[in-house]
């Protein structure tokens, strides 16, 4: 046993009482009138890694909710890591359906019940701990360490980009380590090696100056909302595929072994479409339904809109219909490429007798992969492998994670997310939770990882 | 002249004031504040009505606004005609685009400005005005004549139809006239002899039980929204003709005669467009847009709607998407016939992976057209033909009027639209107004049409 292991085993109830009060600030990104608590829980950030022995820990501007910057910087010619997390939380509605207040963390069946409790405040405070059992035995820790916990990225980190390209030299690192992510499940742990970008737009339709009665004009002007229609039939296949031209052309094939890969990983289709309650799943042809969420890329409608929705009927042409469409991009897809493609896709299957204006959505990202061969993700497989005696899979998400595409830009560096959540631990919805055996297991995941990363020459 | 002519010119004052009188009951249908105000209309009508030397005058109930009814059948031997229009008049906004206040009715360049100058309180008061003076001087009408006077026409005269059908024996006639209709144009009479029927319905698409996040669910799943943009996309073909299988299999085809009598009517398709504010017209290739209009079956979405519809963008797959969606119907369709074409090609046509249903709107109306030959037809040419020393063109509308319909259905008789008003008068917008011209004019018309139709054959 390493000597930090025994000050994590005799500070466990002290480190549970610590996590228990960071649950207990509702620090809601979203919400305003949360925004105090933001900042409260980014001065608790602050003082707890303080006291676990960081240096030149700051709370810092973004112009936003703020980020904490904290660092250990004496383990001369090693590398330099920077672990990242998220301080603020989701919101808690629909609140009626927590079976305990969402910031009163309770724990029940070995769990922490609380919002936050696994997206994020349950991972990164076990770095903190895991670096200050480190610091208390040896009085030094086996490389260099800086902290860069956010507090906006539930709504998107929206001022991040700008903080860290201007802070790029006081994040400057050799690897970033992300706390947020999770297990595949109880039973597999998994490391989820890449996201997907994001791009998004929204066309507008224009029809007659004013909506039409169509008894009247019926039939004898375009429909801003057939127009519409028309539109976005041309945009994908009804079987799913993207028909925008040259949509698929960066597009990184599939590997004999990523769909080996991904084929290994437990997944029941029926399952799933029965949790969401669909009739079946659905997507482009030629792929399952793993391979659709992580590494095909997607168009979606995500709002529609135009002349009456009320009760019963309104009989008018009306004079505008609007759509919102997002695309979820993967290697090596470029989302101002991909816009350009669909707003001249637009322009050239514009329905006659309407104007048709395309508009872009800042808040773009790049999809991320790690490299396959990236040291470091050998590191993090090997010691996530031996703390749950199971080699994990490697996954991606479907969803986007800004701040990956962020360090590679900007710091010039790859991530590797290591937590020790599970993907079961209800993120966003009532009775989040945490399982306290991961919360053991964490600190000393995170401890090993520090260890091992500065032994092997992982620097690719 | 004829003596009637006289007492019409003597009492030109005296009926101007009792129009204006009319025009200052702010009868709006649709506003449930006004119904006591339609009420007051009602009532106005019934006065004047009686004061006219009316008969059996009575404000009847309907469950909703309140119809007048009034009869004078001294006639023996003569035909008897119904006389309908309506003392509900439409909202006024937006009220500040009014150059003088809506119910103030004001006088400005031989025109009356107020809401229901022209729809249709200009219309009706001129017949009650033209009998009165008749009976003045006659002491007799040269046919038996009777009145029903509706409250609830501009929100689509839910209860008459009810109404109709269990009075049929108090309005039995032999002919309806209509005064619900206007002139082509200040120099052109017309005479509306065709207009459109209705269907409508909605189409619910759902998919998943919750809305879903689009990267990690996106592509995996059908998206409502997807699915009716796809299942909307085969009801129209792109130019515009209607899809769904046997939807035109009951339209009676164009003559060459009626394209004829169309293609007199002055028409110029780039006004009609600036005018409406469209690159162009656009409608069922191979007809021009007054065919496209009057005689042509539509299909068009009146609105549509699902998912995020504010500022910015929400990266959602909802779980709905809705759509509705009413024809316009010629002869010979029929409204619960195409319902159920629609109805089945839904079902045919319903994209995988999301539950389609669709539902049926009440109020439905059958197309309505006069028969070319019917005498009381000619009869009204030929007197309007007088009035304004000019033949009048025949025209439909592309609206749809359920009174027509059911007059014939639970009448058995036509109804022949005459009335004074023009086009251009701002029907159900701010500064509507009537022309004193026809005001005049209008009197004589109908005097002198109740005077013909008693002398000529006219039961067809």
């Amino acid at each position: 046993m390493a000597s930090w292991e025994r000050v994590l085993e005799e500070n466990r109830s002290r480190y549970l009482e610590d996590f228990l009060e960071l649950l207990r600030i509702p620090s809601v990104s979203a919400l305003p009138e949360h925004a105090g608590d933001v900042r409260r829980a980014a001065e608790w950030t602050a003082r707890r890694l303080r006291a676990a022995g960081l240096e030149k820990v700051q709370v810092l501007e973004t112009g936003g909710h703020p980020v904490v910057y904290a660092e250990w910087l004496h383990a001369e010619g090693k590398p330099t890591v920077l672990l990242y997390g998220h301080f603020d939380v989701q919101p808690v509605d629909p609140v009626e359906r927590w079976t305990s207040p969402p910031f009163e963390p309770t724990i029940r069946d070995g769990r922490v019940y609380a919002r936050g409790a696994s997206d994020n405040k349950g991972n990164f405070v076990l770095a903190i701990f895991a670096v200050e059992a480190m610091l208390r035995v040896e009085g030094r820790l086996p490389l260099n360490v800086k902290f860069l916990l956010e507090g906006q990225e539930e709504i998107g980190s929206p001022q991040l980009p700008a903080f860290v390209a201007s802070h790029a030299e006081l994040l400057a690192c050799d690897l970033a380590i992300s706390t947020d992510g999770a297990h595949w499940s109880e039973e597999l742990p998994s490391l989820s090696v890449g996201s997907r970008g994001l791009c998004a737009l929204q066309i507008d339709v224009t029809g007659a100056g004013r909506d039409l009665h169509s008894g009247i004009y019926g039939g004898t002007v375009q429909n801003p909302i057939h127009a519409l229609v028309t539109l976005l039939g041309t945009l994908r296949s009804p079987e799913g595929k993207v028909l925008v031209e040259g949509f698929y052309d960066s597009v990184r094939p599939l590997s004999a072994e990523e769909r080996e890969t991904f084929a290994r990983i437990p997944h029941d289709d029926e399952a799933y479409a029965r949790e969401l309650g669909v009739p079946a799943t659905f997507g482009e042809p030629g792929f399952g339904t793993l391979e659709r969420a992580w590494v095909r890329p997607t168009l979606e409608i995500n709002g529609i809109w135009g002349g009456f929705q009320g009760e019963g009927l309104k009989t008018v042409i009306p004079s505008e219909a609007h759509a919102k469409i997002s695309c979820r991009l993967v290697p090596d897809q470029d989302p101002d490429e991909i816009l350009e493609r669909i707003r001249r896709h637009a322009e050239r299957h514009a329905p006659p007798g309407v104007r048709v204006e395309v508009r872009d959505f800042p808040g773009r990202a790049r999809p991320y992969v790690v490299p396959a061969d990236l040291p470091a993700l050998r590191v993090a497989r090997e010691v996530v492998g031996e703390i749950y005696g199971k080699e994990p899979v490697l996954v991606c998400t479907g969803g986007t994670v800004p701040v990956l595409d962020l360090f590679r830009t900007h710091l010039g560096v790859h991530t590797v997310t290591v937590a020790f959540g599970v993907e079961d631990e209800r993120f966003h919805a009532p009775d989040e939770f945490y399982r306290l055996a991961n919360f053991d297991r964490g600190q000393r995941g995170y401890a090993r990882l520090l260890e091992r990363l500065a032994e092997v020459p992982w620097r690719g």
